[in-house]
């Protein structure tokens, strides 16, 4: 079981668009820049967040992109369900409804009780990513990342920067 | 993020082996056969439920596998472990440390703050999985089948039985 990397990407680069100035957006290649990764792919992933209401593009050859709500409000199980896709892990095919053993339909509960364990456990993975928002990693980040990394980070990004529609209002 | 099709049918293999008499076993192409399964890589999947311990078999023409410790020693979490392996689902990458913000190895923390969050929510997965057993899985599956399915499943279970080494001692 192997979750996108693209998770991964997305994660960070939401933690760098927390940072932005409000009325500023950053170009996607230039955050597949800031953390090397593949333009093109990086791009799928920031449709899928669009998609999801989490980023939000300014058009354009100036355009960019910029969180589509506040850090606060978009937690990690947002980010992870937009790319990963929000279908369960562990998916039932009715095994039990199969064989020599086999019923007639009436006779089987709608939910396995294999299932149902596995899916408790998906549940209980999902609260716990629903915990942390983006805020909060913006907070971890700032707080483990040395001083001279952030001010190097700072520097790089404020080069980079392009007007655009400032935050919800 | 998919897990292996071949969690489900371990899952519900140890059930049914769980129910067998003491001192039998049963042929993994029985197994295979009461769930509509394909033999060949159900096969494959006991081969890593006996690495892990979970199931043994008696070698032979007329050999077949059983639980190779009591089903209430045997957790969702152990079979989900054996057959979809250990590592994690989301991968770190350590794409903190490149680009142009990038700084000397020493001023980073070991674990990347985005890595632990995810971590943790795996965590709680395993955590929930661990507190499932296959005796839970018989209780529940006894619970919730039709008398007439459970009825048909024992008649044919009884006659596909192999006589075999008890359960440890």
């Amino acid at each position: 079981m192997r979750m996108s990397e693209g998770v991964e990407w997305a994660l960070h680069c939401a933690t760098v668009l927390a940072l932005l100035p409000e009325g500023t957006t950053l170009p996607a290649a230039r955050l597949a820049e800031f953390h090397e990764l593949p333009p093109a792919y990086l791009a799928k992933v920031f449709q899928q967040l669009t998609r999801a209401g989490i980023v939000a593009a300014t058009p354009g050859r100036h355009g960019g992109y910029r969180l589509a709500k506040p850090a606060t409000e978009i937690t990690v199980l947002d980010i992870v369900l937009a790319v990963d896709g929000d279908e369960t892990a562990f998916r039932c095919t009715e095994i039990r409804r199969r064989g020599p053993a086999k019923v007639a339909d009436r006779h089987y509960t709608p939910r396995c009780g294999i299932a149902a364990t596995m899916w408790r456990a998906e549940e209980a993975w999902r609260a716990e990513l629903a915990k942390t928002t983006v805020m909060d990693l913006v907070v971890t980040t700032a707080q483990q990342a040395s001083p001279k990394a952030l001010e190097k980070g700072a520097v790089w990004l404020a080069g980079q920067l392009r007007p655009g529609t400032a935050p919800q209002g």
